[in-house]
């Protein structure tokens, strides 16, 4: 039987996406936990039950207490016992030549340990340039950026000009860019009622991934003003991967609920991919 | 006789603001002295031989090697010293409650010690409330946000949009926004060939301050496709504070030059205020 994402595993330039297609074959998971937990303690305790759930584990290395090079080791060691990649959401914007710095130097050197890191389009494509220039002059084999070509925040100012940008630069740049943030919960500006998100698959090269933030299995209840979407609206509409936060870290049973939200999105990407080949 | 920006410090709401103008007025220096220096004794060089001269010193925390608590003890010492605002350009781009985290908290505490930090438009007023959220939190009596309604970056995403948005929120957050990045070397998309550096200033609060990229007194060298402007350009479109970097750190003798700047910008600001007030 053909394993999920054969083709887009073929297609794929990039090392990292690459890992990635085979991780969530694997693994059964197509979940990234979005571990937004300062201290280290409680960080670790949370990763180490519920490792085994998810392919990627996305950070702000910018808000964690007390770092050091330790905290830097014991994450790399957990990785090495529980295959998944590690994603800092450092969303670079400024221009190429800061970017580089902060991507190889300082106190994070992020490009010595994050698999993946966010980028945004609207300094234009030198900021992605920048990336990939340090990449290429680092002897680190694979390494991949994320960009987001839409956001959900309120009064935000990103338009279909920025999507279609966005595209056009994941395709330029493709041997780093691996895939976008996209929701399901942004509507292009088009009388059809169409989402972003389903734009995103389907003008995107296939072998891009796309990431999808806000995603809550229960979203009948109080949401203070933010958008959620079920795993099932994002998948349907072409998300590969469903980011998971609070729903799983501030869980009574953090593993029990990476179970549940492990299931929900594997059998909704497994539904997808089935009726495509149908 | 009354002193230059005398109007303006009248109008301003915030306390960092209020410092700048007095700074200015007793420095006669309108200087931001960009120190992408990340090795940390030439850093600490270099301010104590231009410190005098300038009156923000603008840096990239996350690009300093070997940074610890002793390097933002040493720093306030030298503001105590030489009196000049610290400008952490860590561009905030994220959600409200991301950018919040990490103006707070993680190994930089970026909060105690920046008086001022850019933060990007795009993501909507929700990264600013963020900030600004984060400020009204604490203790600290003054902190400051200049924001980015345009970029100078090749093909980037900014447009008359996104400028005008900016100018709505600088007068919306006003407590918090004391100013704007701002080039002269881009143009508005109207056939009158205005620059938006122009219609910045024109459109914006009176006391919101205009902090200029990209300056170098000679523009006729191999700039690499870099767009720089004069000091004397830029001051007469509005801008009131000159962001200078290489010309002064790259010097063979940083301190002559941070001179030269540092004429250059007072006397182009004396002109400008001089000829308004006629």
């Amino acid at each position: 039987m053909k394993s999920i994402f054969d083709d887009r595993l073929q297609k794929a330039q990039n090392g990292v996406a690459k890992s990635l297609y085979r991780l969530i074959a694997e693994k059964k998971s197509n979940i990234v936990l979005s571990l937004d937990v300062p201290q280290k303690a409680r960080f670790f305790d949370i990763l180490n039950h519920v490792a085994d759930e998810i392919v990627v584990l996305k950070i702000h290395i910018d808000i964690m207490h007390d770092f050091n090079d330790d905290f830097i080791k014991e994450l790399l060691l957990l990785k090495e016992k529980h295959h998944f990649l590690i994603f800092e959401d450092r969303k670079f914007a400024d221009i190429g030549n800061t970017v580089k710095a902060q991507y190889t130097e300082g106190i994070f050197k992020i490009i010595e340990w994050a698999d993946i890191v966010t980028a945004h389009i609207f300094p234009g494509p030198g900021c992605i340039e920048g990336l990939r220039s340090a990449w290429q002059e680092t002897q680190i084999k694979d390494r991949a950026v994320v960009i987001l070509p839409q956001m959900t925040s309120r009064d935000n100012l990103f338009d279909d000009i920025a999507l279609s940008a966005g595209i056009k630069w994941a395709h330029e740049y493709c041997d780093i860019i691996i895939g976008f943030i996209g929701s399901a919960s942004v509507y292009k500006d088009t009388p059809e009622r169409e989402t972003q998100l389903m734009y995103l698959r389907k003008e995107s090269l296939p072998e891009m991934l796309i990431l999808t933030p806000g995603i809550q299995l229960d979203v009948s209840g109080d949401n203070l003003g933010q958008t959620y979407v079920t795993p099932e609206t994002s998948i349907s509409q072409g998300g590969d991967l469903i980011i998971v936060g609070r729903g799983i870290y501030n869980a009574e049973n953090p593993l029990k609920s990476a179970e549940v939200y492990k299931k929900a999105g594997w059998d909704a990407l497994v539904k997808r991919e089935t009726e495509k080949e149908d």
